[in-house]
């Protein structure tokens, strides 16, 4: 079966990169630390020392990294050499739209697509294949990456058209959406608290009727039962990146964003208090907190 | 059939009053403003002069009116002496937890029975009986009073136990959550029109995966559509006195929210421009509107 490369074995690519290899692919594997990929030798996975060198001429290499600098870090013009005509880069990291324009501008002069692909899913979730992609790039190239990202992780595709910068704006949207149902699970929670209403009956209910998607299912179990910290699946510092991206890209758009700056500003107070290994969830714990909630 | 009383026939009202009258009840009705009522005649309904006079001994009067005065003008010792012992007040109003307290205990000194039961619904939700009851009071006093709620509106019912106070603590819990979601949406509509991304499809993407409740799916269309005015199901005006009884509960409580300070926020600019006809759904013209976006 095909070749593929994989950059960035983290919480989020270590399952995708698995599910690839369980699905027949031959996968040429780099992560900055070695340590981490090893188990995926047994499974087949060749590991490498260098970005470019997970790529094969014309073949597609996807890669999931932390942030804007680590991005520019692995799609050098080396990558763009290895990759060569017909070649073809999905970026998987929730960074800004403005980095993905810039690079994908730069690979398509050189005749190397550039798809951007984040991840909608936790870590359980890739690994279950029911995440979901939403996608931006150059047509055809978008077609042939499809059945990787199936093979990998999602379940469902959103295609936003040509534009490399759409999908990370999708995905920022989605993100904040996230954190900001957090924080408002946590303000209606800590009202509960205060006022004699069992906040499990109120989850029951809300959850069930108005708000009963996977997001209020799932988070708001998580603030009942106080699942901040541990062995985080996506963590505060992450969350915290991701606000500063929606800040950064609502703030070169001119588009006021009352709510990100809110939860933007309760993922510092949980690093500002170095919670060790807190999940971005934990910026739940300002609302109840300042009510003066501690357990 | 049962003899029932009903005060209240508004936008919410009186859909409800009509699926008791379809449903077989003889329904005896007070409303303030008497024509508004008087379509109900041709169903049978009682038309009466006074809130007491809706009561029969020892039988259930169902009320709902606008806010915590309206509840003070219509339970008075009048209507306690008319329901006598055995009977039941059921406020369906969305007011404060404080006044149904009050109410409830001076009722049930004089042997007449209290439910808290506010309605989780827009009108053509109750009409169609998909809306959602929360309850509180007295235990056999709720039992009785549940064929009533399921006949007048109510799809499922949530019991929160005998505190008169904790059925409206959980509807200003989901209002809350309701008009955050409506900013968390605006804000993140506003984001993606401000960076090239279609929201409608951010809204498909995000609608049928991460946020899939109703209040997502319902609302967030309405905002796409700009359907801000015009015949509101429920007025900027009435959302306004709920988010004032939210952060006077908040307050009470000393329970920070910033989200509900935010949307108070909202709706008083809706009603300072004096929006004729406004939706609660307008507070997501703020965001807009900071953004530039003016269609």
């Amino acid at each position: 079966m095909e070749t593929i490369g994989f950059i960035g074995t983290g919480h989020l690519g270590y399952p995708i990169a698995e599910n690839l290899l369980r699905a027949g692919y031959s996968v040429r594997i780099y992560n900055r630390t070695r340590e981490k990929a090893l188990p995926l030798e047994d499974l087949g996975a060749v590991l490498v020392n260098s970005p470019e060198e997970t790529a094969v001429q014309g073949g597609i290499v996807l890669s999931l990294v932390a942030d804007d600098a680590a991005v520019r870090a692995i799609a050098t013009d080396a990558l763009v050499a290895a990759l060569g005509t017909n070649g073809i880069h999905v970026s998987m990291s929730t960074v800004s739209p403005d980095i993905s324009r810039e690079l994908a501008a730069h690979f398509q002069q050189q005749e190397v697509a550039w798809v951007t692909a984040p991840v909608f899913a936790r870590p359980e979730a890739a690994a279950a294949k029911v995440g979901n992609a939403v996608i931006s790039g150059e047509a055809s190239a978008k077609e042939r990456i499809k059945p990787l990202l199936q093979a990998g992780f999602a379940k469902n595709i959103f295609d936003l058209g040509t534009d490399a910068g759409s999908a990370n704006v999708l995905k920022l949207m989605g993100n904040f959406m996230i954190a900001g149902a957090i924080e408002l699970m946590a303000e209606s929670f800590a009202l509960a608290e205060k006022n004699n209403v069992d906040p499990r009956v109120a989850y029951d209910m809300l959850t069930s009727t108005l708000f009963s998607g996977p997001i209020f299912k799932s988070y708001g179990a998580m603030i009942l039962d106080r699942k901040f910290t541990g062995n985080p699946a996506f963590s505060a510092a992450l969350g915290l990146k991701d606000m500063d991206l929606v800040l950064q890209t609502a703030r070169k758009s001119y588009t006021p964003m009352p709510i990100a700056n809110l939860v933007q500003s309760r993922l510092t107070t949980v690093l500002a208090k170095d919670t060790h290994d807190a999940d971005w969830l934990s910026l739940a714990m300002g609302a109840l907190e300042d009510a003066g909630i501690t357990k």
